[in-house]
Parts: C-alpha cells; sequence; structure tokens
C-alpha cells in the first residue's frame, strides 16, 4: 500500500508525551492541563450519563448548547451566531479544522499557513489535493507579515488557515491584523479556517477578537473552537465551528460522515455547566498567574524570551548557551533534566531550526516550580 | 461556495426522528436502541470522569481497551490482532469508515459499494476523489450475486465496501461469501473497508465471521466496529478499526489529523467492562427476543418479509398493499399512525423505489407491541 501521507510519522506531542512517561519526567510538552477539571463539570457527566443520556445527539449538537455557546459568543466576542444555522458541535476543534478544509479545499487550491504552524494543518489541506503554501511569521516575535501573506496569494489561493491566540508562540492578533486579513480577502473568493481554541487564554489585558466578530470576515470564516482546551479537559473531544450559514451547511455535510455527531452526555453536561459566564470569563485570570509564576522562573534559567500573551505555552530561545539542534536538546532535557518540551522546529515545514522551545504552564504552581529548578541545570 | 457534495442533504436518519418527534410518533426510524445501557458501565464513566482521566488518551487508544478488545476478537473471532500496531480507537465506526477510505482511496479510483447501501460511504469516496461503483444484491433475499461484483471490477478498482450483518437487509455472510472475496481480491490491489458494526446482532444460531478471521481477506481489511452499537451507547461515539500492520499505520496517519484521540473516560470504562465476556456473548440473544416479538407481530400487519438474520432492522414490503412511494409511505405511517421507519430507496444510488420499509427493533417489548398494535392500522 503507497501512503497518502508519505511524509508523515507519530505527532512530536505523542513522542515527546511518550518519552516523558518513560523517564519519568515532568511534561511540558504536548499542551494539556495537569491539574483537574471543575468537580461540578465532571459530576454533570455522570449525571446525564446515569440519567440515560447516551443515544445520537442530533448531528449538528444539542440545541441547548449551541444555543448557550452562541450566547457565550454574545458575552465575550459581541455577536449572537444562529444557533440553529451556525453553530455547529463537533468532535474536537481538530474535526473542526479538517471538516472545514474539507468543505473547500478541492484538488489544485492553494491554502496559505502561516508558520510555525500547528502539525494538523498540513494533513488536512494534502489529503483534500490542496497544496499549503507557507508564509512565515516575523521571527522576531511572530506577528504577521501581511506584504509576505499578499505576495503569497495567487490566483489558486482557495483559503488561508490562521490561528489566535497563537501556537507555539502566544502571539494574539491585533485588530490592525484583523483589518489585513480583511482587505486582503476582499474581493477575492478566499475564505478563512480560524483555530481560535486558545480563545479564552489571554493576558495583560490583552483580549482575543474572533474572525467572526469583524463585520466582513464573518461571511467567510470558519471558527473553530474547544471546550477540552476551555475547561481542562482536552480527553473530551469536543469542539464547535462557527461560520455563516452558506459555510455551516457545506461543513455540516462534510461532518455528517465524517464522525455523524459527538458525545452526548458530554454536550447535555456542557450545556448546563456554561450557564454560568464566570466559568469561562474566570479563565485568563487563572492561567495569567500560572504564566506569571512560569516566567518569573524562567528568568533565572538563562533562558531567553518574552512573555506569551496567550495560549498556554511560552517559547523560550538557547542559541546563546548551545548549539544542539531543538530535537537534541528536547530529548536530553527529557532525559538528563526530567523536564520534557517541544521542539518548534517541528512547526515549519522545512523544519527549520531557531534553537526555540516550547513549555506548556498549564500544570500547577508546584509542578511549574519544580520544573523550574530542574531548569536550573541548563545554565 | 460551490459545494464539494451537492448532491448531499440531511440524512433520512435526521429527517425521520425529527418527524417522529414533532409528531409524538413511535420512532423505528433511526438505529439506535429505545432502552438503557448496563448501569454498570454508565457508573464507571461516572467514575473514571470524576477520577480524573479527562486529557487526551493515546491517539491509537488506551492499550487496555486495545487489549480487551484483542481478547474479544480472539474469543469470538478466534484470531488475536496486536494491541500495539494493529488496533486503533476511534470516534465512532462512522470515523472508522471514513479515515479508512481516506487512508487508501485517491483521486480517480473505483470502489465497489454493494447497494442497498449505509449514506456515509458514498460521501467518504467522494470526497477523496474517488468513483462509487454500485453493485445491487440480490432483490429476493440481499445476498450478494458475486458474479455481478466480478463483472464490476476494472483496472481502476482500489477497494470493496462491504457490510455483514447487513444495513438495512439484516443479511449475514456465510463461509462461501467471504471465500468469493477472498477470490476476488486474490493477486488484485484491492483493499477492503467492512463494515462489522452489528458483529454482535445475530439470529437464529447464525454467526457474524469477521473479514479479519480469515486467512487470505485478513491482510487486506480494515475491520470497522462500534462499541455504541453493541453496548447501547450509540450516543458515545466510539468505535475501533482492525487491520494489519501496513494498513494501520496509514489509517492512523489520517485518524491522527481527523480526530486524533477518541473521548478518554469513556475508553476507560469500557476497558473494565469488557473484561467480562458475557457482556457481549448476552447480545444476540438479547435482541433475538425483540426480533421474535417483532416478526410475530409484524406478520399480523399485512407486510410482507423475511425474518432478519442479524443487525437490529426488520425489512417489509408494502407494493401489494399500496402504491405509494416508499417515502410518501413513511412519512403517512410517522403522520397518521404514528409509527416512523425509514423508506429503504435512499440506500440505493439511483433512490430506486422497492416499496420496502425498514423498521428498527431495537426497543423495549411493551414499544414494539404498541409500535404493532398501531400498524394494524395499515391493512
Ligand atoms: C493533540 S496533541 C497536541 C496538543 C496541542 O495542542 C499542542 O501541544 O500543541
Ligand atoms: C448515524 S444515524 C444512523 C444510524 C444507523 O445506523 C441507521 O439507522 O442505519
Amino acid at each position: 500500500l503507497s501512503s497518502k501521507l508519505p511524509h508523515i510519522g507519530t505527532t512530536i506531542f505523542t513522542v515527546m508525551s511518550r518519552m516523558a512517561a518513560e523517564e519519568g519526567a515532568i511534561n511540558l510538552s504536548q499542551g494539556y492541563p495537569g491539574f483537574g477539571a471543575d468537580p461540578l463539570l465532571l459530576d454533570l457527566v455522570g449525571k446525564y450519563t446515569r440519567e440515560g443520556y447516551n443515544q445520537y445527539a442530533p448531528m449538528a449538537g444539542i440545541p441547548q448548547l449551541r444555543k448557550v455557546l452562541a450566547e457565550k459568543t454574545k458575552l465575550t466576542q459581541g455577536y449572537f451566531p444562529d444557533p440553529e444555522l451556525e453553530v455547529t458541535i463537533v468532535s474536537g476543534a481538530t474535526e473542526a479544522i479538517f471538516s472545514a478544509v474539507t468543505a473547500i479545499v478541492r484538488s489544485g487550491d492553494e491554502v496559505l499557513v502561516l508558520e510555525p504552524a500547528y502539525d494538523s494543518y498540513e494533513p488536512a489541506i494534502t489529503l483534500n489535493g490542496g497544496t499549503p503554501v507557507y508564509v512565515p511569521l516575523r521571527a522576531s516575535d511572530f506577528s504577521v507579515d501581511w506584504e509576505k501573506v499578499s505576495a503569497a496569494i495567487s490566483s489558486k489561493t482557495r483559503a488561508i488557515l490562521v490561528n489566535s491566540p497563537h501556537n507555539p508562540s502566544g502571539y494574539v492578533w491585533t485588530e490592525g491584523d484583523l483589518e489585513q486579513l480583511a482587505a486582503l480577502v476582499r474581493n477575492r473568493d478566499i475564505y478563512v479556517v480560524s483555530d481560535e481554541v486558545y480563545e479564552h487564554i489571554t493576558f495583560d489585558g490583552i483580549r482575543h477578537i474572533s474572525l467572526g466578530a469583524h463585520p466582513e470576515l464573518k461571511s467567510k470564516t470558519f471558527v473553530c473552537g474547544s471546550f477540552g482546551k476551555t475547561f481542562h479537559v482536552t480527553g473530551w473531544k469536543i469542539g464547535y465551528c462557527i461560520a455563516p450559514e452558506n459555510l455551516t451547511a457545506e461543513f455540516r455535510k462534510v461532518h455528517q460522515y465524517v464522525t455523524f455527531s459527538t458525545v452526548t452526555p458530554i454536550q447535555y453536561a456542557l450545556a448546563e455547566y456554561l450557564i454560568h459566564p464566570d466559568r469561562y470569563l474566570s479563565i485568563p485570570g487563572f492561567y495569567e498567574r500560572k504564566r506569571d509564576v512560569f516566567v518569573k522562573g524562567l528568568e533565572k534559567t538563562g533562558l531567553h524570551f518574552s512573555p506569551s500573551q496567550g495560549s498556554f505555552f511560552q517559547l523560550a530561545s538557547y542559541g546563546h548557551l548551545s548549539q544542539v539542534s531543538d530535537r537534541v536538546l528536547a530529548e536530553r532535557m527529557t532525559r538528563e533534566l526530567k523536564v520534557a518540551c517541544i521542539p518548534t522546529s517541528v512547526f515549519y515545514s522545512d523544519k527549520r531550526d531557531d534553537k526555540i522551545i516550547r513549555f506548556c504552564f498549564a500544570k500547577e504552581e508546584a509542578e511549574l516550580q519544580e520544573a523550574l529548578r530542574r531548569l536550573g541545570g541548563l545554565g
């Protein structure tokens, strides 16, 4: 059997998490919380399971969850998507991105990808016969170089895949970024797939602005979000796609045959849990404390960095300390210092090695402190 | 936005379930159980959720569930797939089928589909640039006409999609069917995607033989199964794919970027629950009683049928009673008799109307009896 994805191996997140487990290292590699979710939310899953909410949910998601998600969107982003026609519940943001790309990308299409980029974008494009066209973010601060994006557009450009707050850099798009993107897709037949899974994790008063909240962009954008990232339950694999009616119609045709529907008792639990806005409005503060603890400790390690603006990731440069490749460094740190991280070369199509590693700080403070103590061994 | 699936609307299962709800009809349309699952299994989900098993599961599934699934396969099918290299846990059998088709079908490939066929096969093929080539099952008993299958093979044939126990007809493949398929794919570069979601629901001593258990077919087959169908929890969206190492490697490359992984606490719950074989060995008897109740009552309605051999579906012909189309009949039955069913024309590429409707008998006996009483109004 010849492979449709010959270049694909095991994702780095699996590789590093496995190595961390084998080595008994603190796992700051794969992005998932090292602490529990709200017991109230967990109990709701038990309740709805026991009460018998265990058969197929409606293909687009239960109406209650779509409605409360629309209300959250109104409260945090200032617009109210139509729960019936513009909101779809799916089996994780990975499925949202895959189904959105599948809905619009055809053989021969080009899709712009800003890199460093999350590793699921490229296979989604390639499996649909598209060609990813990579545009580097600015090396200085991972902001978008809009002239480069503009220069990369061709008559074949069908879509652009964007991500803010950005994994791995934490860069959060400004209003100016949204305006620039709006100008680029204006009068062009280009759609936008927007990975916004860290929408609730921003710091220092910076606010995430959804592309769905932009008067022009909203008509061309699939907003992909994740309940798992927001509520510390990445293993529940439940996310959503918000898009205008015509895009949602195409999105659902795909979703209907990719997974059909998403775990019913978890949908009921989230629908009830989301009724209280403080449950998501408290998330930025919760993570900002962790970010603060982590960057404070990181200052003492000799690594170079700018504090993350959003997401639960922190990048750090080590090129002034060592010239080993980032993959070798990540492996050594895991085996010798017992702290696992992600080498960022994997986020580049050409595996460019800028001697930068990524840490996930979604961990208990005590675990972060212990990791920082071990990282003292770097200098 | 022009559609990649212009011919696709809302699936008939959604349409009929919605109509049943609006009309307050007994819903024998969409295939899902009308009774609860084992409280023990439900409690296990609550337990693992509360105990904090809520972060990403390994991409291929937790080792414990893969192992116990391999043991079930050994016990029921006589072979032990390698849990590490040949078993993958996925987000429902629909995803298993989609990811298997995506792993092997390229633009220009032909894929044989025996019809009547479940409605997710065609979009999976089409989205991958393949062309479905339809081969009708025998009108008499829905057995496979192997000469017709053989005649449909061309140099472009890349795969064949098969399903036993068969939805909608209940036909269960014989050893002879497996031999015929083995002969057809022998020395040809043709793979098999085998939808076996009703593996544990067979009657009258008939046994389901997995394609994975066949010495030749096993090397070319993706066996797609469903925990949701077997344990009365269709809304949990958890299934599996068993395939030889080289096919599993390609399957996982796709799964890794379609959903990445599947709900963690449910994986732990199933892993513990499956340790006791009686929990699946008791399923055929459980459903045979329902099938018996249903066909006994159906005899009095004037509809024509042969008792289902497997699955939880029963077909019935009404052409001798009425000449309305099967869609109109299904709608009228839902609105007037308050019993919803599925018109089988939707399972055919040409929407051929043989005046046959499908009932799902996965319901409480009392509900089946009440539905049968209402169907008395047909004659
Ligand atoms: C699906 S595993 C990867 C989790 C994640 O988003 C990350 O670590 O970047
Ligand atoms: C995914 S809804 C359809 C359920 C089913 O398998 C059927 O009714 O045939």
